[in-house]
């Protein structure tokens, strides 16, 4: 037993080991293989100090472990001494949910569904929303800013969020689940490990914003010529929804063509499969019309030639059916396999130049097939690569650096970000160095020796290992 | 002539030197006299970084310097070796406004009214806004993350910023002004940076949020009988209006009372001064009508005994006119003189138990006036305490201390923040020793460290100088 091993088992109850399974040690796309010298689920704080403090002390290596949803390797290291994975699944306590603050205090292990339900009921949302919530915890939902469909409307992860409880690389534990909506005492060290993925220190309960329930929801899926006339539509829904639109998609026509041929299976709202519809979700407050809202935009846009046809969802369950819709996309991607994925933002605005100019660029390279959908209102798209039909990603393995390059070349010219809410992780460690600021790295660099030293916190994630 | 003196000479030109006139070196509340080797105005980032490469150089301090109207002296110097004020005064650019993507990037030394005229002018809204908004200036604003009336609907100025420019303590550029609303590359410096007050780098430019101007604007002043009813108010008028409701403040029967004591004169709404009332304002989408929101939330109200009178703004005049009285209400405190002003924060829910606790606490200090307003969706008051009618601050001198530890201490045991919109600065520096979180304040100084390994930006701020 190494000396690491030796005093864990000297100071942890044996309920916190666990067996590692290869669940702990790979990530979604199996672009990594990770290694452990412990899996370890401490069930308090306490436990996650005393686990900090032995790693510290021994120069272990730590890397910590939510929902392994991640999608950028951020939760594996294959590399280097190996590491104490630390897994957050046994705390997934409320700690307190107070309905007329509209705050919920919960440990970084709760899973995002369950978090959903605690405020649904009590009357409230947890806004945050995305395809893995089954299964993504709260504290690597932090540690990588999520993002998800209603940032529109409700911002990142670091925007609801109010309160952090942290231990350090040292093991020291900042104690800061503020519940408060203003507070200026001090650096924000919150929005510090917010986004840092696990490199700072161990996020270990956060309080969270809660917000009304809108009054009364609404959906539909409208069809649009092309990316301009979908930025127009976003402003018009915007001058009559005001803050009550909740989401607005760009659904490109690949993704339905890729439904068709690889499913899951479900109906399609349009017998032609459009080149490009929106997919619009109101949350309005009393007194307000979801349908009638939308039937106005619909025939104010269609005047303006912005759509050709729509359809305004008549029940929830139909509401239910464009989400679904929306959500069997990347499944369907998952189906096709694609040869490079990204996950890109540029200037709102700059959205219809970047979906203009891209494919002629990729045609340089190859023959390939692109999906092209996301959060039209943040400037955020998912930009993935596909082969021809009869094809396979596997022949294409050669051309994956190519088409990454060329795709991130042009976000980076248009100003935009090669990894809008995936975050870096180890996947994406290349890019930042090719695109980041220097300044901000090189102070990136300093903070993370100033606050862990020894490195051993997620070293290789974010910032190459030194 | 001193080395910095000299190298400064050498370096820059005769127009960025300014007189170190008296307005450079105190505060508005005169409770600061500070000291300078010179007084700058650089015209671009070019010099900024000239100016703290030769500070760096010759371990010179640097005091940044926007508005001058931050209330805890954290723009003023008058301890140790004398500093160089930098003032952003001439870097007071627009320099793009994208209508479209609806950002605006402004040098720091923009003043927050030409910022509110150039969105306007465009149909767009920054909206930012408090009493020193012809003053003020941007990077101020964010350096000391400035709070405001909006802030229940749009955040702080944190919330409202998507990018930076900033000069390093080493003189270094990070070339941060994104305008993306996604962007999840490294650790998010730019939060850093915003609220740090100067001690980690000088904010050269932003780009900045802007929103659409609501289609209709409206407000009310009702009468409440207590902080709770207010609190039951907000939450009705919150589900009517949604993210409808851009203000909410309390307003006390002391401020009114003052104001009938020393003006400013104006007329006010309710024949008896009210013990309690709230100010409400409204910005609606298209096809919602204020008044008659505002109408209906009243009915509702009155029927379920949370109000007892009211009068709605019938014209834009009218509402500016409720505004009036609002903003008139600081001036009214400053010419009766308080004895101690606190900017504090509380849990939302928690606000009717703080006002009801902490006039017993006081009373066994002292006999006093308090005026107690502010923000209460953001769970924000300025609890300023107040000599009785005949007696002036200099009585009280004495007493300055014990009450603001008084009222300091039992916002600390309701989990509440002793500095919720001002900062720290230098006024508070004691106040973040006693209060805050010692693992964060490790942190800080860690990073204050890495950062700023001499210690030349605006030393003494926020920490304490080594």
């Amino acid at each position: 037993m190494t000396e690491i091993e030796t005093i864990l088992r000297q100071s942890l109850p044996e309920a916190s080991f666990r067996p590692p399974e290869p669940r702990y040690l790979e990530e979604p796309r199996g672009r990594y293989a990770g290694q452990a010298v412990a899996v370890l689920a401490p069930a308090s704080t306490e436990e996650v100090t005393t686990i900090v403090k032995a790693c510290a002390q021994t120069a272990t290596p730590i890397v910590p472990y939510g929902g392994g949803t991640g999608l950028v390797g951020g939760q594996i290291a294959g590399e280097g001494t190996r590491p104490v994975v630390l897994s957050l699944e046994r705390m997934r306590q409320i700690r307190k949910l107070d309905p007329v603050g509209a705050t919920m205090t919960v440990e970084a292990g709760a899973i995002l569904a369950d978090v959903h339900s605690a405020a649904t009921a009590e009357g409230l949302i947890f806004p945050l929303t995305l395809a893995s919530q089954g299964s993504a915890r709260i504290g690597g939902l932090l540690s990588t800013n999520a993002g998800g469909v209603n940032v529109i409307r409700y911002g990142n992860a670091r925007d609801l969020c109010l309160g952090l409880e942290v231990v350090f690389p040292d093991g020291t534990v900042m104690h800061g689940l503020s519940s408060l909506r203003k507070n200026n005492t001090g650096y924000d060290l919150r929005h510090l490990l917010i986004g840092a993925e696990g490199t700072l220190g161990v996020i270990t309960a956060a309080t969270l914003r809660l917000f009304p329930e809108p009054a009364a929801t609404g959906a539909a899926l409208m069809v649009v010529p092309d990316p301009d006339a979908a930025l127009a539509l976003l402003r018009r829904v915007q001058a009559r929804a005001g803050g009550g639109l909740s989401a607005f998609e760009l659904i490109g026509g690949m993704g339905l063509t890729f439904l068709d041929e690889v499913g899951p299976e479900l109906r399609q709202p349009f017998a032609a499969r459009p080149d490009w519809m929106c997919l619009i979700d109101l949350g309005l407050a009393q007194g307000q019309d979801p349908s009638d809202l939308l039937e106005a935009v619909f025939a104010e846009a269609h005047e303006a030639g912005l759509v050709s046809d729509g359809v305004i969802a008549r029940s929830e369950g139909q509401r239910q059916e464009f989400w679904s819709l929306r959500e069997s996309i990347p499944e369907a991607n998952r189906r096709i396999g694609s040869i490079s994925s990204h996950d890109i933002s540029v200037p709102v605005a700059a959205i219809p130049a970047f979906i203009a100019e891209a494919p002629g660029r990729l045609a340089k390279i190859g023959d390939y097939r692109i999906n092209c959908f996301g959060h039209l209102g943040d400037g955020n798209l998912h930009y993935n690569v596909f082969p021809r039909q009869g094809q396979s990603r596997a022949d294409h393995e050669e051309a994956r650096g190519g088409i990454k390059t060329c795709v991130h070349d042009l976000v980076h010219e248009m100003g935009g970000s090669v990894s809008a809410e995936h975050g870096i992780g180890r996947l994406k460690v290349d890019d930042l160095e090719r695109y980041g600021d220097p300044a901000k790295l090189a102070a990136m660099r300093a903070i993370k020796q100033a606050l862990d030293p020894k490195g051993i916190m997620n070293p290789g994630a974010v910032l190459r290992a030194p």
